[in-house]
């Protein structure tokens, strides 16, 4: 029985993508490419210069029939892919916030890819299910929920928004969304009111409040409080409140302990998005930012912005997005998921598929320890620290708002009898003048109406010289241009 | 001025995670150890053998303060990670859909994690939003549309689901969602049903239509059409249609071109989720299932679960996706985007941060060649073809659909004499007993009301010796089971 068919197996030698040899040769040459990417990088402009739809023009539009070398391959990386980057790991970038990397987390990286197992439920891999969960102990957000890897914040918003809104649903019986009001500052992230769209919820029925520079753009506790109030007077109901920590703008800090008092009187979700401020609560000193932490439902970090690998979210009570999320179908049951004595992280979250991604966060930790991770957010502050003293030291030029974290908010000072167009103006030519000649790359924002240049230290790469040779190149730009115009 | 701060700042020594010499040293070591799991993994039970919370007891519930050596670290994941692993690489992994992986997809994941850049628009990294779009192009979907990396098949559905929704919505002019109908058959992957309530389409408006064993569990375009005009004389309208090729229980194929013919007749949104088998439509043997693609607005693939990498979706006509997803906040604002000359991916998906993973993809398909990803489709198509020929070899067992793909679809034969749920609890004996010796791991699905056992055969380092020793190892455990019940 199955006799015959078993003797014609041998003679048939399968395509091997996983062949040994091959996996002991071509990874560490490119290990030894990585390293001398990074050595260079300083040479390459750090905002790409390329034209749109530069990348047709040079590879081939197919996949093609043969196998290419690694060599040919690299070579088109170094000739093809590299300059259309704009290389985020630079020294010289200080634009958005940064996306950070370390070579531990490189290591967790790789053994996640190694590994390439999917943790949708406890059982189809135990250990990536449970590493997940020792997490956010070694973390900060505890009690009675835990920690779940989404893949961005946005995921995070819109997993915790939805769980809000069917919990909210459940209790109102009505099937109508059209009464229920989420609530943010005007500086919250524009994924927030993106979230609120996909789930559903009227544009009509998002309050971004306004704040002031004043108040360094921070959510007032006293105008949420009357905007909920002005709400449930027009018979609507509070849902949902993003607090932000850190906002991407200016950094600015909302209140967390005194916003969630007023949301929870009124029985909302409170969500911290903390995507890049969050990591520095690593330090003591950073740490106060979280006071009232323990108030509010969920909270999302992304670890990648400035604590080396990829992204966060905890959940106080999970039991809510379990509620809305989960699901049940015969080709995923199993004994353990029934005993109800484990987790299954693919109902905390969007997809079923996941990576074995804490493995990275893991990495990081236990390589570097806590102290090297509080001496990394301190370094990079102490950077910007050095920004803002020579923006200080410079009269051309004021900083728009105090600096908190590792962002230095500034401008050319205005002189204003030539008004604030005249002003903005001469901003935008100085970062596209900055920005054109590839050695620094930086962005910009609006905040209360003010067009501001953001300084944003993190790069791993980045050190105190870099910084130095940046100002430099800025005062270079100041000095041309206002001798010119 | 800023003299004496620049004085200040050589004697620094700044804590280095990047550091040359480490970077050379430890992702070496690193990529020691993978072959060597590899090699060993054989030796490891398959489904992990561990018990619900087995980490919390053997891990440090806390980061270090200290740094730890590498060395430590490997031992912590060999003696303590891998023993709670369910080994996907495995080569006795045959349960669910495998999640393959190759040394090209790990050195595309390696160079993604070196540049480490963060792609939502296209200022933000160039390259990696115009090797996205070449990807189409060198594979199967082209015309108007084009191709964007989301995380989950789960994420393509729900983005998909909301461009229809918000197309619909204005057009609509009501605001109301309720009147909205969904269909799909009744084999579709949970994860619809999950995305639809995700976007606030009530359980009410969700039609699984029933499929039958003898039509392969295939979805009829003439059921689709009764439902669908029984919808309509109720007032109702039909908004969206997920089509799958290749189902997770039994590989099913829906006909993509009758159903599209029918949907598009009324309007609707067609999107064919083809997670697993769209990655075999690279062999023109196979090709024929993609008939009538040319019809329907979006399709999504895992290339993760066959072709050696993570999953893609593709869209015709992306318009509808950007109205519903795009942001434009300041800080995001560039040239660019604004001349309208490039795509910004972050207006087609969930999240703003994304990673460069198109370099996976393109790394698999220049070194492999397309010659050689035909042939690892056909060889685990080979041998499950092999296996099949096994069962029904032995007239204790049968075939309970025709296998089309690498997964078999088969159980204890059925003696209708003891009745079905003797039959039920005897194929889940035999399961339990051959997951329980550790040596291979199937799965299970109902189907039709049918209780199946499900051998997927695609893990990337199976050969045939291994399917002939499950083979083996089953048929021992069908003896004993037989001969005690
Ligand atoms: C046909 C099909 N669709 C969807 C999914 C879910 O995929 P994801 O985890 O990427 O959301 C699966 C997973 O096995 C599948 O087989
Ligand atoms: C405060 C804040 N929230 C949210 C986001 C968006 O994050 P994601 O891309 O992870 O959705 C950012 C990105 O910079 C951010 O700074």
């Amino acid at each position: 029985m199955g006799k015959n068919i078993e003797s014609n197996l041998a003679n048939t030698p399968h395509f091997n993508p996983l062949n040994p040899q091959e996996f002991r040769k071509q990874p560490h040459e490119m290990v030894d490419f990585i390293p001398d990417y990074y050595q260079n990088i300083d040479s390459y402009p750090v905002l790409s210069q390329v034209q749109p739809g530069y990348l047709r023009a040079n590879l081939p539009q197919n996949a093609p029939s043969l196998p290419e070398s690694l060599e040919t391959i690299l070579e088109d990386v170094k000739n093809q892919i590299i300059p259309g980057m704009t290389h985020w790991l630079s020294p010289n970038f200080f634009a958005f916030f940064p996306s950070t990397v370390s070579t531990a987390g490189f290591l967790g990286e790789m053994l996640c890819t190694c590994f390439n197992s999917v943790g949708f439920n406890w059982i189809a891999s135990p250990a990536a299910t449970e590493l997940e969960m020792l997490l956010p102990k070694s973390f900060m957000f505890q009690g009675t929920g835990g920690g779940v890897i989404q893949n961005t914040t946005s995921e995070a918003i819109l997993v915790t928004l939805i769980a809000a809104r069917d919990k909210a649903l459940d209790v109102d019986g009505s099937g109508n969304l059209n009464k229920f009001v989420v609530y943010a500052s005007d500086q919250t992230h524009s994924t927030f009111a993106k979230a609120c769209k996909m789930v559903g919820i009227s544009p009509r029925n998002i309050r971004l409040i306004p704040t002031t520079i004043d108040a360094g753009f921070s959510l007032s506790p006293i105008q949420l409080k009357a905007a909920v109030e002005a709400d449930m007077e027009n018979g609507l109901v509070p849902l949902y409140l993003c607090v932000t920590l850190g906002t991407t703008s200016t950094t600015a800090v909302d209140p967390i302990e005194l916003l969630a008092g007023v949301a929870k009187e009124h029985g909302m979700w409170v969500h911290v998005d903390a995507a890049y401020a969050g990591s520095a609560c690593i330090c003591p000193e950073f740490r106060h930012h979280l006071n009232g932490v323990e108030l509010v439902d969920s909270l999302s970090l992304s670890p990648h912005k400035w604590l080396l690998s990829g992204l966060d979210c905890w959940v106080k009570n999970p039991t809510a997005l379990v509620k809305a999320l989960s699901t049940n179908p015969e080709y995923l049951r199993n004994k353990q998921s029934e005993s109800d004595s484990v987790v299954d992280f693919k109902d905390w979250k969007v997809g079923t598929g996941r990576r074995f991604k804490s493995l990275r966060l893991w990495l990081i930790f236990r390589t570097y320890g806590v102290v090297n991770l509080q001496d990394h957010i301190r370094s990079d502050v102490g950077m910007a620290k050095i920004f803002e003293d020579f923006v200080r030291s410079d009269p051309r030029f004021e900083i728009v708002v105090p600096r908190e974290f590792g962002l230095v908010c500034f401008r050319l000072n205005p002189d204003e009898t030539f008004g604030s167009d005249y002003t903005e103006l001469s901003n935008q030519k100085l970062l596209d003048w900055v920005n054109s000649t590839g050695r620094v790359y930086m962005t910009h924002t609006k905040a209360g109406g003010i067009y501001v240049l953001r300084f944003a230290v993190g790069a791993t790469l980045t050190g105190d010289n870099h910084v130095v040779a940046a100002w430099k190149l800025i005062k270079e730009g100041a000095d041309a241009l206002l001798k010119t115009v």
